[in-house]
């Protein structure tokens, strides 16, 4: 099976982007299929599928560039009163390219974007149970 | 104004809340109103109402963070399958509480959560253009 997914292709130089920033570590540029006007995936050099095989100092990595993305793309446009992040990893989250990657998305007034989400409201006992499962599941795998 | 919300309420031991995580930058608790069982907010323990006003590093920590409840979430139940992580910057992106957080949203087949995006498809200029804005952004106000 081919490891490459179209980003690798991307940062080795064989596939078009466009490119909004690029350092040691990871590249940003933008999506083809973007949600809203601007929208821009932020990606580490390193082949990894997924969270748990990137390493935990280029996935903070991937957070200080979004920041800076965040912050640049308010400055092209004062109606970007907003940014969201948004980073899906497995399949059943939405993820689609096998390469990490960390969406900044700029928001405008009335821009259609959102979250498919019906909130629920569990009592603070059932929240506590599920404290004590990942935080022992933690302790186990985390640190 | 109190700057103070219900999450520095909670990093004070003021509020209640269901912990899962404690280090000296960052906690991570329970959401009170969860969009699929699970699902966690990674918090500053730093007073940041935003991701302009947040300390790179800090950022950097809550993305680590993140990947850490990520995998134990998917430790605690085999269906967990896939994980997201989302952050709002700004009223327009959704944010309401006024303290940089993370949501961690645990995936699992059929649980109705996703998001509401129309994605377009602009042609490779104006794609080009939009980057050199953010790029030029960038040079300017990021580094």
């Amino acid at each position: 099976m081919n490891p490459y997914t179209i980003f690798a292709e991307i940062i080795a130089g064989n596939a078009e982007s466009s490119l909004v920033y690029s350092d040691d570590v990871a590249v940003a540029f933008m999506d083809i299929r973007p949600v809203t006007r601007g929208h821009v995936l932020v990606v580490p050099r390193t082949q990894a599928r997924s969270l748990a095989e990137l390493e935990p100092d280029v996935g903070a990595h991937l957070f200080v560039v979004g920041q800076k993305v965040a912050a640049a793309l308010r400055a092209t446009n004062p109606r970007i009163a907003g940014v969201n992040f948004f980073l899906a990893d497995g399949e059943v989250a939405g993820q689609e390219i096998f390469h990490v990657h960390l969406h900044v998305i700029p928001r405008t007034v009335g821009d259609g974007f959102g979250l498919r989400a019906r909130p629920t409201s569990p009592q603070r006992s059932e929240l506590d149970a599920q404290a004590g499962d990942i935080s022992r599941a933690l302790g186990t795998a985390g640190r």
